[in-house]
């Protein structure tokens, strides 16, 4: 029966082919006038223009290695924290074991893995079977489990729950997950940093809300300002929008600035006074140069246990991310979200969501294991773990302060000391003479500042950053937001010989 | 400077967290009635209530495994298409590659690995670099081209085009961007084949969107019937709503059924007249008992040859993913969607959802190229990937072989003999004097009568299937979505005995 009814419908393929066609006027297709407003309105800088000039720039050079005519032999990708796309070599504890878990065979390799990779493999296809199966849809539970024990011990014994845990494809899935839910209408309101990182106003405009930008104290080194949010609160609410949430990134992205404890209280108050959700973006919580991460639960853990009443319905949704730490692993789309102090009907949600995208990544969950639980000193791979990750951070820290040291020698660029992340977001300080002649040339090409400064550093120097216009910032200044990855200091020296040349260019009366 | 700063931070850390608390009344939790509506109502029946109850009992087997008082030893998941959850294996093909891009240290490797696996990691490598790295945001290059080869040899020479390829992360985020730019208020209608596979329903719900149904013809083994679709489209026009896509799923999902030629001309025909996007999935392409694939690509494509007027702007998006094919790999996440017919300021917006997500996992897209591309006659991997093929096909259609049998034998069931996929959706047909029990059973316990079939299957023999409901059926009617997944045929035997049971249970006038 299925073999006949197989055979006539492909014998009958080209005959049904040649019959006389409908007549009928066929339809137009589809224009952006026909399309989700919202999904037209959306932005994001951080693959925007500047990113777009330099890939097309890079195909250039590639057809054309030798006389392309262009002052410079590459590019330098400086716009995105992408860092094996440049220089930074991948863990070999992760990617052993990840290579294992792909083709457990190799669990036989003594001579090419140590015990310890072998070990870790065992347990993880013990526990999560084929990386080819979906896992549950919040995450492995054994993964689950582990990332608990992690963050248990990260925030000094304040416990933490594997049911709070959820696996996620990167941070920016939770992002995701997290907007849609508090996303009731138009006028539910979102506080996020001024500057921010763009996939916040992104997937609040996806969702048709309203962003409420919060600026950070830019001369007290990107600190938050309780007044000023306590006053948006209020005034906003005056106006019939429902805060629904407040975004905080810390480390900053893209200040590179660490908030102090006193700020994360102040911030927490708020959460427990209007009933805010706090989104504590924490992907950055490896990148620190001098001393440790404090969370935003251990903060809040350390407030319910002084004060239960006041603070045990605080809502905080923490992110965390295989991509921005010092394994760098984008591509893998590995991260995890902990909610703590929500309703489970409102988990139940977030459940919900993750389960219609059936699971994350099942090897991305796994390295977000091999992540929070390294090698310990005693074990196979600890030396060579240690090894690696302590030159990762040394070289980070070596750039950051060399881009740093070369931005305070630029006549006219302020920037702070970075503490963390993969970022400095230094601002132009141009005197009125040179801004008098940028406006003009910006009021032409419909451009800002920052967009002529980034495109002219780009056509010069082959340095993509990206313009602090498309994180946000103050109204009359402007930022360049440049990540420390890219290898060596040549291009730093390059973008020091540009700046004078810029500024002297910009000087000059007659241009 | 920085460790001033740093070192200030840390030691107030303490300190400020013994300051006196500001007093403020603290807010309540959010509820399910502060969140978006449209992500409480979205439904979701893979993973819905039986599914749950399942994994309750599981949960109970593994605490308690001698003694947990239930009648079966484990239970038995046909309710997901997860193939490596259950007794398939990976091939071997896919995982040897893979582990070298983990671990490319792993190339020198020639007495673990053949030639065809280490030259094909190679040329992986060179050409998307590091699994680490985000690629492009619409997938690597090399990858989408590889893709577009593919398509252009599968379709018969119909040219694909590598710039309309999208990499996703399994076929659920190609659905989710589509859905999510078509949806352009409560009037955007979406036309979903009756049973359908039920991420539509739920992300059409997440858009705020309306979902039409359309009935696949039961009687004609599982069919379309245009004449039914025009009328929708007409009464729905009348009513001001806009439809905005039609989406196939073929092979059907959960109706294991293939569409004939005749079928997708006359779906493209009403693509092509009234404008509609007509979404294609086609995930199921690789799992077909007899004869080729035949795609809407290609049919569309054929029609465009004959008559280039009528058919050169139908908009068509056809769907494949790693995770159902012979390879099963679900947790990997790979998938891609090729986008025909749109213009390019909508693709545009397609991009940019893309790049808000970053990129899809590095990893799957790799795994995606293994898949389209494997060995061929003559690479040393080829026999041993053509018995791994060939033995999953052949337990595939036996499995379906077995249960349809089985099925057919029952009392008061129908069942069409599937023909590809991995589903069957039998039909439960009991006589009225058995309905009216199950009725008046369903009436007092706020179920229907497919999911107290489920219950009872799932209490009985641990077999978890899904019932109709969660798919859609015609009114009136009651059917059961199983996989043909699970090994061995044990199971089959346990499924027949039980459904006398029931069957003598429910007949029985003194129950």
């Amino acid at each position: 029966m299925l073999s006949n009814k197989v055979c006539k419908l492909h014998s009958t393929h080209a005959k049904v082919l040649l019959r006389l066609y409908s007549s009928f006027n066929p339809a137009e297709q589809l224009t952006i006038r026909d399309i989700n407003p919202s999904t037209v309105e959306a932005k994001y800088a951080v693959r925007g223009k500047i990113p777009i000039i330099a890939d097309g720039l890079n195909e250039l050079i590639k057809h054309d290695p030798s006389s392309h005519g262009l002052p410079f032999q590459k590019i330098v990708n400086a716009n995105i924290g992408n860092p094996q796309q440049l220089d930074q070599q991948p863990l070999t504890w992760y990617r052993q074991v990840l290579s294992i878990l792909q083709y457990p065979e190799l669990l036989n390799q003594k001579e090419i893995f140590p015990k310890d990779v072998r070990e870790r493999a065992k347990i993880l296809l013990h526990h999560i079977g084929s990386v080819g199966a979906y896992s549950q849809s919040q995450g492995a539970p054994y993964i689950r489990q582990s990332i608990a024990e992690f963050i248990t011990k990260r925030d000094k014994g304040f416990i933490s729950d594997a049911n709070n845990i959820y696996l996620t494809s990167g941070a920016s899935t939770a992002v995701s997950y997290l907007l849609q839910i508090l996303s009731v209408d138009s006028n539910s309101g979102f506080l996020i940093p001024i500057p921010q990182y763009p996939l916040y106003t992104a997937t609040i405009a996806l969702n048709n809300a309203k962003p409420i930008g919060y600026y950070l104290d830019e001369s007290n080194n990107w600190s938050t300002n309780t007044k000023e949010l306590r006053e948006l609160i209020i005034d906003n609410q005056q106006k019939g929008i429902k805060i629904k949430s407040l975004v905080v990134i810390n480390p900053g992205n893209p200040t590179g600035a660490i908030l102090s404890t006193q700020d994360m209280i102040e911030l927490i108050d708020l959460a427990a006074e209007y009933g805010i959700v706090l989104i504590a973006d924490e992907v950055y919580q490896e990148n620190i140069f001098k001393g440790d991460f404090i969370s935003f639960k251990r903060v809040l853990s350390e407030l319910i246990e002084k004060n239960h009443d006041l603070y045990h319905k605080v809502q905080l949704a923490s992110l965390h991310s295989t991509s921005k730490g010092v394994s760098g692993e984008c591509g893998q789309r590995g991260g995890y979200m902990e909610l703590v102090g929500f309703k489970s009907e409102v988990k139940d949600i977030v459940f919900k969501l993750a389960s219609i995208n059936l699971c994350s990544v099942v090897s991305g969950q796994a390295l977000m294991e091999l992540m929070i639980n390294p090698p310990k000193e005693g074990d196979e791979s600890f030396e060579l773990y240690k090894k690696e990750t302590d030159s990762i951070h040394y070289d980070l820290q070596t750039r950051a302060e060399a881009l740093y040291n070369a931005f305070n020698q630029m006549e006219d660029i302020n920037c702070d000391k970075p503490m963390g992340a993969m970022y400095i977001f230094p601002k132009l300080n141009f005197d009125s003479k040179i801004y008098h002649k940028l406006f003009s040339r910006a009021k032409n090409s419909n451009l800002q500042i920052d967009d002529i400064y980034c495109i002219e550093l780009l056509e010069h120097t082959g340095i993509c950053c990206v313009p602090g216009n498309g994180f946000g910032q103050k109204r009359d200044t402007y930022h360049l937001r440049t990540t420390f990855l890219p290898p060596g200091k040549e291009w730093i020296d390059r973008w020091t010989k540009f700046h004078k040349e810029f500024v002297k260019k910009y000087k000059d009366v007659n241009m």
